[in-house]
């Protein structure tokens, strides 16, 4: 069956044109259709001249902007993009939802309107990234500032059953990310976790150091939402960083100039492989929905990438799979999840 | 006054060829006077035909290698070099201690012997980031996994004071890692810190995230120290996985060989702006006495670097600013550190 994908138009740095023309590339290339959600006004002066019966207009008349306040603008706003789209997803016309809007209203609205996978203590937001080669996913990358041990341990059988069925692989070599390769090193908590993760029915191959991160040691790497965050925003940083460095060195001099004129579409590769934003976006895990969201500064190809992971995580029938590791995570974790973890509150501001 | 640097020759990856090699280029350019502490019959070996008064050997017959467990190596080897050193400060023979040797041990060793600046909770391992012109301080880059708020005030603390000597600085500004910048985002933890910076005499200029760590918008970056190692390892990994991509791309064709050759030399002063091993290596700020620890991997350029920080601290009368400061910090902050942190014990493995 054709897996219909619910797209904000209005959220994002480049909205609603470049998320606009993501969509037309997956109509044109992928079997999908689309239910575009957003200002009619604006998705019909982008849709002009086009015939397309995959594509259909949602009208959603408000817009959460991305200075909004997550929580605060999820409840003003019901008729947000963000909030239409999401109730399309809830009421079975849409299978999953895509957005590059705000990421903590995302967050807060889809648990809001789609609630938690029965036996989830808190979703997690996980991105693939790029290893050479192959990918990981790491995940929470921001969904959670705060957390206890039992959670990461739920994010670790959630990412493991993920790549399992996104990568094709029989075990997912999944690792725990802490600052120092033996079981003992780390905080308490990360320490905690590394035990229960030993003691898990997964591949839990260790703790892996960041400076290991994307050699592509482990398809699933845990972390807190925190750490996951600085993790991810350095890792841009640090791509912006050195091509920047590198461009300067190459107006340096006539010679550089011409030097850099032969390196440039190689080096540009080499960009875009680091660049996780071109795979996909970020999906959360958790929910009892498929949401994916993508980079603010999203263009066409990366909406695209999101509506393809999306259209990806339906077929795969990713939520079932959530829904199945949830019972199935051990009784202790699983009594862990229900005295320890405080379930999210709606004022909190994730 | 000439600076007496202790320096540990058998520790690191290079030792003690390289470390030596640090040394004789300090003995040469620095007013130090240099205690190499080690295995007499490697330091002579290393030493022979060479005569500079500003160069003594000190015996010590042990070793703490890299693999060793950190507190237990330090207790079980009393004459390890790493101790011997410490115990040159602490007597007052030397006026600081370097080393290059295992981190942890390093740490465990300089509690042990010279213990805490009194009112100072924690202490916490410092390295100077480059950031294009000028540079940060970033604290705590690994001394303690497991932290509480108020120890990271007085980083703030320690860090500002450092700064100010260091750089030449009036009022550092002091920022804070999370993963916003509104003062009400990251776990409870770092608001709680924020709140208590706000408060500060300090110059807080807020919440700045990992993406803009590289950018010099602050001198002193505070953290805990599992994010801050998270940080360190990330940025290490992140431009040998660049550079290790530019090299492939510079020998797919014998075009790009020629470019790359003619970039060659400008790419290198590059990865050295971003190598923050070639800048002198971490303070240990809150312990008694001066102690910079430097990469394992150093060579001995980057050990003439940390012998030159650990002088400079030293001139600068860092110590004594840090016992100041830990008298000087709010009377609040002081209660909360004699309260709530603990102590720290030796079996902890730092």
């Amino acid at each position: 069956m054709t897996a219909r994908i619910a797209l904000d138009i209005m959220g994002g740095d480049h909205a609603p044109h470049e998320i606009v023309a993501g969509a037309l590339m997956a109509a044109g290339g992928l079997d999908v259709e689309l239910l575009l959600v957003g200002r009619p006004r604006e998705a019909e002066a982008e849709l002009r001249g086009i015939d397309n019966k995959r594509i259909r207009i949602v009208p959603a008349d408000d817009v959460i902007s991305m200075d909004d306040h997550p929580t605060e603008s999820v409840r003003a706003k019901p008729n947000a993009s963000i909030n239409v789209g999401l109730r399309l997803v809830k009421s079975g016309e849409a299978d999953a939802f895509v957005t590059a809007g705000n990421t903590g209203a995302s967050m807060a609205a889809s648990l809001l309107t789609l609630g938690r996978v029965k036996g989830i203590a808190r979703p997690a937001l996980a991105i693939l990234f790029p290893t050479g080669d192959s990918a990981t996913l790491l995940l929470d990358v921001g969904a959670n500032a705060d957390w206890r041990p039992i959670q990461l341990v739920q994010f670790a059988h959630m990412g493991s059953s993920y790549t399992q069925k996104m990568l094709g692989l029989a075990a997912p070599r999944v690792a725990l990310l802490s600052i120092g390769e033996e079981d003992s090193k780390g905080s308490q908590e990360v320490v905690e976790v590394n035990q229960a993760l030993r003691n898990s029915r997964l591949n839990f191959v260790g703790n892996i150091e960041s400076k290991d991160l994307l050699k592509g040691h482990a398809e699933v790497v845990v972390t807190d939402g925190f750490t996951g965050n600085v993790v991810i925003k350095l890792v841009e940083g640090m791509s912006d960083l050195m091509f920047g460095e590198l461009r300067k060195v190459v107006e340096l001099t006539p010679w550089n100039k011409a030097a850099g004129f032969i390196l440039m579409s190689e080096l540009r590769k080499v960009r875009r492989k680091l660049d996780y934003t071109e795979y996909g976006g970020a999906v959360l895990l958790g929910v009892d929905g498929l949401v994916v969201i993508s980079h603010g500064r999203s263009n066409a190809r990366a909406m695209f990438s999101a509506i393809r992971a999306a259209k990806d995580a339906v077929e795969h029938g990713v939520l079932d799979l959530v829904r199945e590791v949830a019972a199935e995570i051990p009784a202790k974790a699983r009594r862990g999840a229900t005295n320890d973890a405080p379930a999210p509150t709606d004022e909190e501001d994730i």
